[in-house]
């Protein structure tokens, strides 16, 4: 099936959240913070009124609410009244009758501060004599997962290895945005691009002390998100409305792209310490890993980031013996939060790094290592979870080494030398679909669906469209359960007043939660025209004996048949009920914070990765020719969005594998701008070969699992270990840009 | 409770459609017809296309769907093709940059047309040379109702009279208005001033050739509509919508004051002949009605204003045989439709004036004749209908009796003499609840019922505010059928994504039905509430066995209790389905249409009315005291709404007696505005006594049945009752301005 909203973006008739403006609309801009930390002695808006337009400063004193942003933690003031903490930090909001005497507002309110001692480095951070900025260690979160015995024992053979990781930014289309629109009676509309409208509302909520039932937040069509418009939408969107509260007027705040890099979240960067033991025979029997990300300096999603890669930390392997410790701590730059992912491409680096070296020593090839150790059903996770089924790792191992032509590439990569070098590398990894154990409360979400009397049908969930396809997968999904034509079904657009709170839109969840919402909403409502078509089936002259088959939106008994349509239309004539709300809450989970011991997931997607690069041994280019990928999603609901879902993942993991990068210099970011970031293009696009496997989750809709993120986590790791394969030298690093790996390859070549 | 709309309202923060503008927002204006029929050869924008910022013509070229709006039959086009039916008929819409460069564009252009033979008054419509308009007799509609002998059989004493009835106007605050906001993929967004948003899905659909899943309606705060926004704002919509589907960019039309006056709809003017029989002992035998509606140039919402003016037209008393005749006829004028009462006010003014006749004539006090031959449970009505309860007229004249001190008024009236006398007269009335038999299947309303996670609750329902109190009387039913707060409840706009086709806004009929929608979604909300109050009162400590108490928002088990936001928080800890859509269709009618009988409606409201006036015998002005009026609208859920309901309605019944009137010559409206159309303002206000009785309708949302149009009905005939009382002359039109009431009296001079 066709994109739902594949014309519309291509040709320019989607609107954005900058498209849109209302009458009597005013801009607000943000005052930001020049340095790492400082104290805000006082704020004087004296010049900023001289400029023609200039309506108000917004500050601490206009939040009727509470001053903290409700996350996991309260830690994140909307506006910091006596501290700001990092360079970029949002310190108070100009409010103009342009955007442009908004911006120039912004720079003519006078900051009175002193600058504070900073720490910028998490290792510095956690150290005794360290800058304070969250409780005694700076630590925001730790998790211990600890499985069978701590030490390495039973192994005859051990790695050992650190790996870093840096910075990664989301680089969505459109910046990040909001309206806020003053609603009588005191309750506040909120249009903006949005990945998690249910987090705005608490936000808004929160931040101008009303009700729920009083906010009111619209998803506008969104360039992409990838996590970056995960939590933040939400501060920006609070911003807007405190600006619209003061003024009674509606508000737009929309950021500039070098505002949207100084400020927003991004991939946290990570210092892994990982160790492998296995037997002779090449089975693993233990794993350590020690696992620390700079979470800037507010916690914000960084816990759930944190566990999420700390389940995943030893790899989708058999391995009785596990120790894993993780660290999320404060630094003075923008906090990081989430990102495709989520925790797991920094950890998944660093253990598919270790396990090609480990195959290595065991002079095993890599990828039999892996399919030898691959979890099956049956197995035990590094929770202590056993897996029933829908496991499809071993498949896309060996599925990879075919398509990839495994054997024959590996030879040939030998063989290669002089300036450009060839190498194959693999890489495994399996990602937890849904918020699991830790975001088991929220792991929840509802869906409407109504069939009108014109025989069409209209759906509404509480999961947002972000450029994965939902809205297609989710038709289908619906007309599927119908018997309903596909072109029938439309999804509107994410309100959450439509429908109740559905968690976020992240962990690639919204195919598996909101399409069972759908599912349940729609089992009345079928019941309702099923009914129907029977009795016009009877009245047009079948036997009511009969059984009656339904496909392709036609009710069939026998050579009578009458067409969705026309059921729907004879509900309406019975006066049926023609609207449901749906509702699924995600299968049980636990997690046991004392030893990591738990059913984390309800169940797990699963990939291989297999990359073919050149790298040029003079300059440290690596260039990545063909990436083969074969990926377990369950049921494929829509095999173009999951292929696209693959090629953009891949891509993006090139990005984070080879070229982005975040360059702080002391707490200050030096290249906030996609001009000296460099993000992949379709320049640096591989080619892409994709196996799409269908280990069904029966808990699924239709079996189908979650899948946005899978793609982008082992490419990574792939690339590095192909590096390694035509290189002979381990990357311990990302991104893996020219210099990096020019110095590696020198400084190996001086080690020999 | 105070009214949800209350404040917002007074203060000027609610925002009405013309407070509303989107980015590159153009403006329409109509192109309209300045005679009452003619052939339009062509229409041409040369001289339009030179007016800076003209954009382009919207004729009938432009409509990619059908040309038909579709209500109850077709006959209405979008724009008419070749004949224009009315003066003021849309032609064609300007569109232009700017609402005064639409307007003088549509001044500008150039239509070529003849003039056509017209027929503006309905008898010579009916006439067998007449200019045909509809089918071969210009009759839109009609229907007969016969019960018993069609004579008037078995009466000892008779009385005759003919009534006639003028037109009335809605005078709502905010003229006709719509936005239609183009959306992706052909999809339309409506927003607008009006009553039934289901409508202008409708009309927007087929006039543009979507599906219904694609049009969303929104309605906005609405300044009153009385009916005059049921029907009309869907050709103001998919003018709107057929302006933005043609430039691909958002357009609003709003109409001035004067163009408003031509082409909206107004209450019908009617012709009555009514004859009733009676026994000596003063019980009612026989009625015989003849009543004829001057429908204007277009079907519209006629055929059923007839026909609910029709089933009420022997009056609300026990009468053995019926015979009613109705005929809605078709003029060159603007189409008359929906105007609270519905076909009803001014059949009441012929039969509550003829019945005062019969009282005098047999010597009996017209108030006790009425109390006599008052409709009670067990009674038939004129369609044969078993009133099966909820019947409170007998109550409602027995109390405006003893509220008014009728017998002492009557005796001081007798004795007013000189230049101004003093009159009091009586009127009793029904109106039968919602749709009725006529339009069974839109008699269905849906609702959607979501308590959010802090404690709130937001509820969307199909019907509309419009000035009733809606808002206040829903919110009331939600929150006492879930014990939650009145200040936790909210409202939603209303939005056509949300709920199912509701029905039209209309017929009293939102308490009853929507009422009974939120009710309907509650019950499984209510359920989980319940047991998770309980479950937290038994963690208190309480037993488990005891029985729970749950009011004033409060679970309480003896000295234990729980609010209910803790109760929907715990609900939400369970991850329960917090979302409900609700449903109810009326409870079955019928309607046989060779001999009007059947079950008309499910429920009936009663009403008795005494009003006191003066009347200037030099001068004819007429002018009401005192208003005392009883109704019974089963349980009353808001009193204040509901006195507000009766106050309202009495004196727009006083504007509708007294001073409204739209004066025509040959097809032309000559006082298109509110200085010649002169409504009651508080200056004309009486003093109001009002009585609300509460025979429960046991089907009805707490017992409630609906109350809007009640009020205006028997306004008219009671004040023309006072008239003939002061006067002793028997007023045979409305309005009864001071010229027609000094004729009268004239004539009735001149005739002793």
């Amino acid at each position: 099936m066709p994109r739902k909203d594949a014309v519309q973006k291509v040709t320019g008739e989607a609107l954005y959240i900058d498209d849109y403006s209302y009458e009597g609309m005013l801009y607000a801009a943000a005052v930001r913070s020049p340095h790492p930390r400082i104290r805000i002695r006082s704020l004087s808006d004296s010049k900023a009124k001289k400029i023609s337009g200039f309506v108000t400063l917004v500050t601490t004193r206009d939040i009727p609410g509470k001053n903290a942003w409700p996350l996991v933690t309260e830690d994140y003031p909307f506006l910091p009244g006596k501290e700001s903490r990092f360079a970029g930090e949002t310190l108070a909001l100009t409010v103009a009758e342009t955007p442009e005497a908004a911006a120039r507002a912004a720079q003519a309110v006078e900051v009175d501060f002193t600058e504070l001692p900073h720490v910028t480095d998490p290792f510095i951070a956690l150290g005794k004599n360290s800058v304070k900025l969250h409780g005694p260690d700076n630590v925001f979160s730790r998790y211990v997962i600890q499985r069978g015995e701590a030490a390495l024992v039973d192994s005859d053979v051990m790695v050992e290895g650190t790996f870093s990781t840096s910075y990664q930014v989301h680089g969505y289309l459109e910046t990040q945005g909001a309206i806020a629109f003053p609603e009588p009676g005191g309750s506040m509309t909120v249009y903006g691009s949005m990945q998690c409208p249910f987090y705005v509302v608490d936000a808004v909520a929160q931040a101008l002390g009303i009700g729920h039932h009083q906010v009111r937040i619209v998803q506008r069509t969104i360039g992409g998100a990838f996590g970056g418009k995960e939590d933040v939408p939400a501060l920006v969107a609070a911003h807007a409305a405190l600006a619209a509260r003061k003024t009674g007027r509606p508000v737009k705040l929309i950021y500039s792209r070098r505002e949207d890099f100084l400020s927003m979240s991004r991939r946290h960067p990570s210092w892994t310490r990982i160790s492998y033991g296995a037997k002779e025979d090449g089975s693993l029997t233990a794993c350590r890993v020690r696992y620390v990300l700079d979470a800037g300096a507010y916690s914000t999603l960084s816990p759930i980031v944190l566990w999420r890669g700390a389940v995943h930390a030893a790899g989708p392997y058999r391995i009785p013996n596990v120790f894993i410790e993780a660290y999320a701590v404060a630094t003075n730059k923008a906090p990081c939060g989430a990102f495709r992912g989520f925790g797991q491409p920094q950890v998944c680096f660093a253990n598919e790094s270790l396990i090609d070296e480990l195959a290595l020593k065991l002079g095993m090839d890599p990828l039999e290592f892996r399919i030898k150790n691959a979890l099956r059903e049956g197995d035990r996770t590094a929770t202590g979870q056993v897996l029933r089924g829908s496991c499809g790792l071993e498949e896309a191992l060996v599925r990879v080494r075919e398509a990839s032509g495994w054997s024959r590439r590996k030879r040939q990569a030998r063989r290669s030398s002089g300036k450009i070098r060839k190498g194959i590398g693999v890489s495994a990894n399996f990602y937890g679909v849904g918020l699991g154990a830790r975001g088991r409360i929220l792991d929840r979400a509802g869906a409407q669906v109504q069939v009108l009397k014109d025989g069409t049908v209209l759906v509404s969930v509480g999961n947002t469209e972000m450029g994965q396809g939902s809205l297609t997968v989710l038709a289908q999904i619906c007309a599927e359960a119908l018997n309903a034509p596909y072109e029938a079904v439309r999804i509107t657009e994410v309100d959450t007043s439509r429908v109740p709170d559905s968690g976020p839109t992240v962990a690639s969840r919204t195919t598996l939660m909101s399409g069972n919402a759908i599912l349940n909403a729609c089992e009345p409502l079928k019941e309702r025209l099923w009914t129907a078509a029977k009795e016009l089936l009877v009245r047009q002259g079948s036997d009511i004996q009969s059984e009656m088959q339904a496909f392709s939106g036609r009710f069939r008994i026998g050579t009578y048949s009458v067409g969705f349509a026309e059921a729907a239309k004879e509900c309406w004539q019975k006066r049926e009920k023609m609207a449901e709300h749906g509702w699924y809450a995600a299968a049980p989970t636990s997690f046991d914070a004392r030893d990591g011991q738990g059913d984390a997931y309800s169940t797990y997607a699963w990939s291989a990765n297999v990359a073919e690069t050149e790298v040029d041994m003079e300059t440290g280019e690596v260039r990545v020719q063909k990436v083969t990928s074969a990926h377990d999603l369950g049921r494929v609901i829509n095999p173009m969005t999951a292929e696209g879902q693959v090629e953009g993942g891949v891509l993006q993991g090139i990005g984070y594998a080879l070229n982005e990068n975040l360059v702080y210099r002391d707490g200050i970011l030096l290249n906030p701008n996609f001009t000296d970031y460099h993000l992949p293009s379709t320049a640096e696009a591989p080619e892409f070969k994709t196996i799409l496997l269908e280990h069904g989750y029966g808990a699924g809709p239709y079996a189908a699992k979650g899948f946005g993120e899978t793609p982008l986590i082992g490419v990574a790791p792939a690339v590095a270990n192909a590096v390694c394969d035509a290189t002979g030298v381990r990357m311990p690093q990302l991104p893996m840009i020219p210099e990096t790996v020019w110095s590696e390859l020198k400084k190996n070549a001086e080690d020999k």
